[in-house]
């Protein structure tokens, strides 16, 4: 394996993709293409946490999958935004680089350089997933909602099709902002209102979004028939980002007739990860039933992604 | 991640260690130290296995832990051994490179190379896996069963206890010479027979090995209170290392009460590595039962390698 970090803006050091690549072996692909996945740590649009970056690359590699951490513009620009005084976040400036389109458009430039990186890497284009924790869920289901627009060609001055990604993997996502923002108008306490608050401003500039945009920055009022097949799990009882965002996504998957498998395990926190120790900050993070989302996503994305000719389940 | 290929040997290419090292972040270990794994490939002594390498390595870094592929002293130095023609097995000119106790004094360097990195690593050296397959299960067991002797010390230059083992696991091992020898006259088709001719001429410099040299590169006849809890799985049907071999080891290991855990599956051909497509080189090495080994085995190990505190399974 190599692993290499790349920039994706000329001038900038916040935005990045790490690259995990796997090595040839003539005993193994023998230099045919591997099938990927890239993936998008969470942090609420202010950071990017490393417990969603390194961890969950790692598992996918560990499915024979070359694995990217995109390492998308947050408010923090490319920290992990460690929270001093939560009181802050009610007043943040607005920051134009890490609004809406910007994190989704830059999902299709790591895509993109995939693609243009893909014959020495030997990375199989047509079979890579985008995959994301929370706001990176979020980010990763914008792209695989919205990547055939042309907000996206546009940008990346690409055919759509170049960039299309082969399927999806949310881990508690967020999904629908017309729900969050009736959700918000609740008795919620005041350290969550403060968060909702600093996570709007980072990605819509304002607090409280309204009209419009919240269709635009809501996945699940954007699945069609170019969403690809998509994989949910989440937390009954997260407390953080309510569970009604997976389970919006999934019936608009279902309207839609888009594949997908949604895990909905009843305990465990918002920010599980790998709910194993590798992801673990604190004895909190790990729980041993949401865990199995895990072998649940690797049999999924297996029945899509198999390399091995005339491979069967024995 | 980083991952870096150093030699063990000044003036050799062929005997080298890949490590694979964890990135710290503050969200998680936070300057603490990880427990890791080092894997032997097999091969037969006459090659190292790229299946039993880096795929086996992903996945224990998928664990949490840090992980190391040593490639060791082989015939073929630091090749595959790609067989053209089989018959040239029975008549192979012995090399003393190769031989028996070079590979597992090797393990030895390896411990002392990632013990002397440990600080700038972050390695949790008390806790230092050796992991192998096949006749890499055979050199880890090698080391597991003989790391306090003075062969070991003598040639590290080291107190033993410096390079002790913390745990061992085995994947369709050999253990038992004797019983190999006894096996070997039996009716094996000509094709085993050279490949067993080859094997012991690579690893003991002949092709019958016979007398004391019998019980020394047995790990089954050296079991003791130093040898750390082992880890072990085969599969019953193995056609090219009889199961006896892991099985005989757990008999040694309880005997001498050494904590152990084996699980033999019914199905399943010698050498699947992880049984999965990531390290399958044809769709023959992957069996759905048989891959259970890893979750086994992540379990049994984070029980002695557990580093997040408080933690417990809910």
């Amino acid at each position: 394996m190599k692993v290499e970090k790349v920039y994706l803006y000329e001038n900038r050091k916040d935005v990045s993709l790490t690259c995990y690549i796997w090595d040839d072996s003539r005993e193994m692909l023998n230099g045919k293409a591997r099938p990927a996945v890239l993936i998008c740590p969470g942090g609420a649009y202010l950071g990017c946490s490393d417990r969603e970056g390194e961890p969950i690359a790692l598992r996918f590699a560990s499915m024979g999958y070359h694995a990217f951490v995109l390492r998308y513009s947050v408010y923090d620009e490319g920290g992990a935004f460690v929270l001093e005084d939560p009181a802050m976040l009610g007043s943040l400036l607005p920051k134009k680089i890490c609004q809406y389109p910007n994190p989704m458009i830059e999902v299709g430039m790591a895509m993109k350089f995939i693609h243009e990186m893909s014959d020495s890497w030997l990375v199989d284009t047509k079979r890579i997933a985008v995959c994301g924790f929370s706001a990176g869920a979020h980010n990763a289901a914008m792209f695989s909602t919205q990547w055939q627009t042309k907000i996206i060609s546009d940008a990346l001055g690409v055919d759509a099709e170049y960039v299309r990604p082969a399927a999806c993997i949310l881990g508690y996502t967020l999904s629908d902002y017309t729900f969050l923002s009736e959700y918000l108008k609740g008795e919620l306490s005041p350290e969550l209102q403060l968060l909702y608050a600093g996570y709007n401003i980072s990605y819509t500039g304002t607090a409280v979004p309204t009209g419009d945009i919240l269709d635009k920055i809501s996945p699940a009022k954007n699945v069609s028939s170019f969403t690809p097949p998509t994989f949910l799990w989440a937390t009954s009882e997260d407390n953080l980002v309510p569970v009604q965002n997976s389970i919006r996504m999934a019936h608009a998957l279902a309207d839609q007739k888009v594949p997908f498998e949604i895990h909905i395990f009843e305990k465990g926190p918002h920010g599980m990860a790998l709910a194993t120790q590798a992801s673990a900050g604190h004895a909190g993070d790990m729980n041993s039933d949401a865990a199995k989302w895990v072998d649940l996503c690797d049999k999924w994305l297996e029945k899509r992604f198999a390399f091995i000719e005339n491979a069967k389940d024995e």
